[in-house]
């Protein structure tokens, strides 16, 4: 059992308690998603994810259809799925294991968030919260990013994160009103994306009409 | 040999372009690092200590000793080990390979930074040579966060990540100057995580006087 860096080297409170949340929150690396890298060779994990969709924000914020506060995503998109270190990640596209995790992610979002000094564990914890409920622009800008991510790497990556999940094209196609919601001109990509896909025979369609 | 997703979609050049250097960087999570996880169970990517830094930048902004603007640190941050796609990890102890990776970080900065449309081309690299110069208040914050970061993760990971690397006392301490010039409360941590991992026989010391 290795003592913890810096629990008891007699630092501020404050201090102590922000970097216990830091340190806890690399768990979030072991985290494995369904989606596959770029070039197939593996599944991507929570915080390549989380890191990649916070890119995309500052890249391509001009896209949002309505203002947004970019660092607001950014930080929102950053830590949108820490709770998967205690819920796991549900799939996309198992709607029991969806509704399932609702409940164990809200119990993660107090433990986790709770690490932190009540001011930030109540700011931030309110920011996971805008992001699940998609109540502002903010957050519907930052679900158009975190759909349209794994749908571009999937498709990079030759189709293997959807067919070994037994992933069709009218389920991916669902995505594009996610998209739609923060971003017209994402949504589009999300349609060629599938389209381009299924043209290639990666992703089983036809599509519905 | 799989069709770029997105490339013959007949998306507006702009949008082509950011999606394009949004795709490549998905290579920068198969840079490994030198520093292990938390856990010790494996070496650390470049993508997750991107993200994690990012978070940390968020989490500890508070701490910076000069005003910081918050999300340019993150973007920074977010971006700075990029140009490791082309150049690889130059191991932070080893001065001869950074000394090299200079000029190879360089021309891949040209190149990566280059697929993106000509206003954030020179945008986002000019954030990543200030990141490099260290000259400004932000710049030095997100270089104490990024060396701070593989310190705490070292230690609560057992040290693996300096015995795999014949790395000593002296050479981690170093690191406190650079944090030092960022933030005074890092640089605090950053002493107690070198004393407490010699104290505990993880990292060879002792500690030069």
């Amino acid at each position: 059992m290795i003592r913890h860096p810096v629990a008891d080297a007699g630092l501020p409170e404050r201090l102590a308690r922000q970097l216990e949340f830091c340190l806890e929150l690399d768990r979030v690396k072991q985290v494995l998603r369904r989606n596959t890298l770029t070039d197939g060779s593996r599944r991507e994990n929570d915080a390549e994810h989380l890191w990649h969709v916070a890119v995309m924000a500052a890249v391509l914020a001009e896209h949002a259809d309505e203002p947004v506060d970019v660092a607001r995503v950014m930080t929102m998109l950053l830590l949108h799925d820490v709770v998967e270190i205690d819920a796991g990640d549900a799939f996309l596209y198992d709607a029991v294991a969806r509704a399932a995790a609702v409940e164990k992610e809200r119990v993660a979002a107090e433990r986790i968030f709770g690490l932190l000094p009540v001011d930030q564990a109540v700011e931030l914890r309110s920011l996971w919260e805008e992001f699940e409920q998609r109540s502002t622009a903010d957050a519907r800008f930052a679900r158009a990013l975190d759909r349209l991510q794994p749908m571009l790497l999937n498709a990079a990556g030759g189709g293997g994160g959807w067919r070994d999940n037994g992933v069709v094209a009218t389920q991916v196609a669902a995505n594009e009103a996610v998209v739609a919601r923060g971003s017209a001109s994402l949504a589009a990509v999300a349609r060629a994306v599938v389209d381009g896909a299924v043209a290639d025979g990666i992703l089983p369609g036809p599509l519905a009409p």
